[in-house]
């Protein structure tokens, strides 16, 4: 628990670095200053334990139970390179009509890139879920985070999946977001309670992830529990919008992650409301909503994480041609090492934004563009704004949270994105995270 | 001059920090040992001054002089923000029949995003070098580099542009080297001597760059000279080819600044040969090779001076579908922080590479991917080798030169990438160049 403690308190600045390789992240300096209260989502139950395989004295093990008749919906990683983990779940979510009973996620190790024995510890896991529980393969969803290319040993987590289950009180959902943390400084959890009609529905997410994100899928892991009672159809529908402004809008480094897995499940477990059989019914709109803040919440959660961060960057980009135009541009500029080392040195270059947009080869003309960081005007038509006070602008850099703004004034159309800094922590966390 | 040294020695490591934000940058670990040696490219003229701008105590202004005739062909960055000095150059490239009379190129300052005031500069250096030296405003030919936004001041140009010119002996190309350098952390060179029938012919080219760099166009600043005697059609026929397999091959940080630029000129002043009006021509054969080693040289050593750089990466990969789709997953691979960061810890973190294959979105298939990282077969079909030996491998990762290999084992198009790493000193570098 020493080595990668997750409690939000900071990290002493003073604190000795372990001897090895392996040391103590800080927390960063954008974590939440606790965890979320989270509900008790009706019908969940949630176990976890040590597998004992890659980290030591610690929980790397979730095992989250569900009532028959749970839907669910999923969204996964764009990579040609996906998981096993990833083609289990796709595939599940794929059958005519989802059902899940259990969810599986191993810490430590991602099981991707390792052929055949990949393939084989995902069937043994799924029989010993199976010889132990006797929910259908069908129904059993899987996620592994971690390591690439080192054979998943399957039998350290069959040996656990027996791990008492408990309702989603507190405390548990506090062990699921622990257990699932590979690289993440603190725990991240989100919770909304909606109304459909006269029911209260509840919802509660957890996530992991802060390397190797970037869109199209951006997160890393996230898990989405409802009692309301929708069907998968409704579930995969909301999911689907609900990632477009949330998980496929942040960057923390432009890198791809083999493992990206977004899963919602719906227990039915509320108290009866009437049913409801499409996204856009006007029943839905509380929920709608409550489900997009635990998205986003949970995606920026993520950035807040990122690995070295020490600012939460939100590019906006209007005045644009298309919504895909206005979205490249806001990468180029949110995936730019130059910006985000710009921003680590609260540095207000502009000259970078400009060059960002450049690049994006996509439609910009230099004499219309128009620059703010934050409420600070700093460049228009071509050219830097007469009477721009540098002392006010370096200024708005010191704050752990910036905004840039870039208007292209050709067009109507806007993108947000969602990142952070580069910073020397970056580097230390990466040069040495594997050997 | 001390605050920028670029003599090719190593700095002390040991070596205090200048106060202040200017701090002395240590040579980079892969430099040339020396400046090598350049040829008299016969009419071409050097002359370097200081105009005493940004740069204090060091020449910062070239004005390469060149007799009537001088062929010339160019090419430009894609950036939808290109500076004033490319816009000028580009629309002299692209009169009927390009000749060139001077180059001036000031360091400091790249003019660029500076509106009206921008054109007004370049008029203004214009006017003066006309003023002068007399030559027609289609034959001048002007770069800037450096910051992005500052109104240049062109009249500290115009007051050094008499700098007496010298024929270019070696001394002078080296001033002309120095002049052009920014965040450069060494003075790069490169010459051929070449045969057209039986006639010599002498190539020299300089170039500055070492962040912002990326495809297409990758350079930063390369000015090669030759005093063969071609047709501006015929350079620009040679150059085209030759920018895609040097300065389009290269990236250090996905960057693409506002300002990359190319020149190839031809004096015609070497001893006669035949009239040669076809790139193709076979008696260009000799001359087509050195001008692509020149090019090729001038590309590599700016990923040498990559910022931060502590190891040269060629990332190779073959056996893609198309020429195009092998681009685009070495880049992918070649712009990864995550993988450039394992390179600076010397990590074999192939599972990074696998990372980044899959995120390109070009066709490849997990389970025939082979991995390489220099000698070593590290992956084949989808999953490690057996019999991998990763203290082996450790040992590889330590040369200061890299080869990553990907057989993507499902077409026959290849594609090679220069890159370098991702380290401390790249976020040193960019966290604190402007304020």
């Amino acid at each position: 628990m020493a080595q990668t403690s997750a409690s939000q308190k900071k990290t002493s600045p003073k604190k000795k670095k372990t001897a090895g390789k392996k040391k103590a992240l800080p927390v960063s300096p954008l974590a939440p200053t606790e965890f979320p209260e989270m509900p008790e989502v009706s019908g969940l139950e949630i176990a976890t334990a040590s597998t004992g395989e890659r980290y030591k004295g610690r929980k790397d093990l979730l095992v989250a139970h569900m009532p028959a008749g749970t839907t669910v919906a999923g969204a996964f990683t764009q990579s040609s390179t996906a998981s096993g983990a990833v083609e289990w779940c796709r595939s599940n979510v794929l059958s005519g009509s989802p059902r899940a009973r259990v969810l599986v996620v191993n810490a430590g190790n991602a099981n991707a890139f390792t052929g055949r024995r990949g393939s084989e510890a995902i069937k043994a896991i799924a029989d010993g879920v199976n010889d132990i529980h006797g929910y259908p393969k069908s129904q059993i969803f899987m996620s592994s985070t971690g390591v690439i290319g080192e054979p998943l040993k399957a039998a350290k987590i069959v040996a656990k999946l027996d791990a008492k289950p408990a309702k989603a009180s507190q405390a548990r959902w506090r062990d699921a977001a622990e257990a699932i943390r590979t690289t993440d400084t603190f725990a991240k959890g989100c919770a909304r309670v909606a109304k459909i009609e006269d029911s209260e529905v509840r919802i509660g997410g957890i996530a992991k992830g802060s390397g190797m994100i970037a869109p199209d899928l951006a997160t890393m892991l996230a898990f989405v529990f409802t009692d309301a009672k929708l069907p998968s159809s409704v579930l995969q529908a909301l999911l689907a919008v609900g990632i477009r402004d949330s998980f496929n809008q942040i960057t923390v480094d432009s890198d791809t992650s083999t493992s990206d897995t977004v899963l919602l499940f719906a227990t039915g477990k509320c108290a009866p409301h009437a049913e409801i059989t499409r996204a856009g019914d006007p029943r839905l709109k509380d929920f709608r909503e409550k489900l997009q803040e635990v998205l986003e919440d949970l995606a920026k959660q993520i950035v807040r994480d990122g690995e070295g961060a020490t600012k939460f960057i939100t590019v906006r980009v209007s005045g644009a041609s298309t919504a895909r135009s206005a979205k490249a541009i806001a990468l180029s500029i949110a995936n730019s090492p130059l910006v985000k080392t710009a921003v680590a040195g609260e540095d207000a270059n502009w000259g970078r934004i400009v060059m960002a947009v450049g690049k994006a080869g996509e439609p910009a003309e230099r004499d219309k563009l128009q620059i703010s960081f934050g409420p600070h005007l700093l460049a228009e038509k071509g050219q830097r704004v007469a009477g721009y006070d540098e002392a006010l602008v370096s200024a708005y850099m010191k704050n752990p949270e910036i905004e840039i703004c870039v208007d292209l004034g050709i067009g109507s159309q806007s993108a947000e994105i969602w990142t952070c800094d580069l910073t020397h922590g970056y580097i230390s966390i990466n040069a040495d995270y594997r050997s």
